[in-house]
């Protein structure tokens, strides 16, 4: 039976770990890669620093040359964080006949913020007979797929919080600035008028999915709010350094109402090392129902391996599933691969 | 659109559950309830004490009475624990075309033990065009579907505990008997060497599912123990009273091993009363891999009304399943049922 072929589009943090772990798995290869700037025209296995072994080189190069008809199985997609960002290049993979899984959070559950566009990705992926799939660490299993299976033990879901604190420290440059991490308490709150700090993208896709999964319907708009981690000892980690009164991370807070009530709450604060002032991380999911269940998870789930390993993961699962776009509602529950995986693939 | 429409096979605590659980839910009904002994021929609505209000009465009988050529969209079978005992059972609702979820505890994952009958069951179910599947509390969700689940954040897994520490005060006198809550010690052994004491059935089904599910093949069979709690202080609890010296619960552990390495433990404590001597209930999954996962959920999910939530809750992914024997690890993740159930069925 022939290998499971993967091209990975974008070798950013997530694109590169996810084709370092390809790369150490039984039945699936790496057939291509599409990168930009210098690294065109490198091998992947050089850029990776693998060994390649008798294994036939695979060449970064752009996305007009690597995506072709039914160059692969699969195509893991990892450039953006919003759907509309990513739409094009989606698009250009499914009418290539070839399946998507985004790591956009927004992908993750489209139709929460860009109903059109899901139904476009939709009819694409229908007409081309492939699956599209948006997943991640969070939104995707954290804050929302974890929280829906959980409530399959409840007769009755009153109210859900979901909560994820958890460590900046090992994320480069691009996440410091996107969380406003060392900023004045000015500066921090400056972005956030002017929408120059992203913070969390999710709570949106997380509160929408869960209010979908059991039947609650979203009276208001997700609500979210945004507030500066204020730190009050000096604090450093690789990619950034803070002095006490500054912003040591960010926290958000997401609401869901359903008639008007608050049912659904995220609470997610995120910082570089929460320890230096006793923050244990950690992920925490509170049912108020019957029965209630009150989970933890300490230390939380890493954000960066989590991501890479659930993207991977999930590639049988897309394989196998009918034509369309997916959520993670739609397919069995993610599960490590420690095997071949070509066993996993129904032919 | 016509309600969903449900029979319930077997009205003992969990048979009992589900129907008043189901009598809560909207455009869902019981059409039909299989009874015994002296409860035949009682409307189901008293038998509940449940307001009947302006529903068709439902009226207690037997299986061959109330289970005729598609009566109903699923039945919920809640009789036994063991695959061969409720096999014929199974087996009739299938050839009258209704789709069967059963609450026996090997049925949740049949080809562990029972292989033959698992492919019987599968072909049984897809000569009829329906769905069979089992499920509940534990096998079913906390000691496998869920670790699976946890895995799916994982690059790799190395070793995995599933521990679940639970009180089994509430339950009644068939689980006290089955557990050995009560005896001295002695009578207690003897018990495990005449095969007189079940304890918990379930191990060998949920160390196959995960091990299944990630691609880990077992090179043994998996092993189980059994050992009795004794107290040392008095326990009391509604159906049970344990004098100090003598057994309040059973231990049980169970083992799978890869490659003739241990890879899977399984550990669940089962007694009356645990906080008297200072133990506190919970289910705890420990994942060593990349990343490591410690994951708590405190108190324990408990088992009753998780079993029947389980149940309950799978309804829509069975009648939308394709036909044959399903587990957990086909279908997409459970969820509680907080709306309409007609909506959640692809017609």
């Amino acid at each position: 039976m022939e290998n499971v072929k993967v091209i990975i589009y974008g070798l950013g943090a997530m694109g590169r770990g996810m084709a370092e772990m390809l790369l150490k798995k039984k039945g699936v290869e790496i057939v291509g890669v599409v990168g930009r700037g210098k690294m065109l025209g490198t091998s992947m296995y050089d850029y990776l620093s693998v060994e390649r072994g008798d294994r036939p080189d695979v060449i970064i190069s752009t996305y007009d040359k690597v995506i072709t008809e039914k160059a692969a199985d699969v195509v893991l997609l990892c450039t953006d964080s919003f759907t509309k960002n990513a739409f094009e290049k989606i698009k250009y993979c499914l009418e290539n006949k070839i399946n998507v899984i985004s790591s956009a959070e927004e992908m993750s559950y489209p139709k929460a913020q860009e109903p059109e566009l899901a139904k476009e990705i939709d009819k694409i992926a229908k007409e081309n007979g492939v699956t599209v799939l948006g997943t991640g660490i969070n939104p995707g299993l954290m804050m929302d797929l974890l929280v829906v299976l959980l409530t399959g033990a409840c007769e009755e879901v009153e109210h859900i919080t979901a909560r994820r604190v958890n460590s900046l420290s090992p994320f480069g440059p691009a996440v410091m600035e996107e969380q406003g991490i060392g900023l004045t308490v000015d500066a921090f709150k400056k972005g956030i008028e002017e929408g120059t700090l992203a913070g969390h993208v999710g709570f949106c896709e997380s509160v929408n999915m869960i209010a979908d999964a059991i039947g609650w319907k979203l009276s208001d708009k997700v609500k979210q709010t945004m507030e500066p981690i204020v730190t009050n000892v000096y604090r450093k980690s690789p990619y950034a350094e803070v002095q006490p009164g500054d912003v040591a991370g960010c926290a958000m807070k997401g609401y869901g109402y359903v008639d008007g009530k608050l049912k659904i709450e995220m609470d997610h604060p995120q910082q570089i090392e929460p320890e230096l002032e006793g923050v244990h991380t950690g992920d925490y999911i509170i049912i108020k129902g019957r029965p209630n269940i009150n989970m933890s998870i300490n230390p939380e789930v890493p954000g960066g391996i989590g991501t890479i390993a659930m993207c991977v993961n999930m590639i049988p699962h897309v394989i196998n599933a009918r034509a369309g776009l997916k959520t993670m509602l739609d397919l069995p529950v993610p599960r490590a691969i420690m095997g071949d995986m070509r066993e996993l693939i129904e032919r």
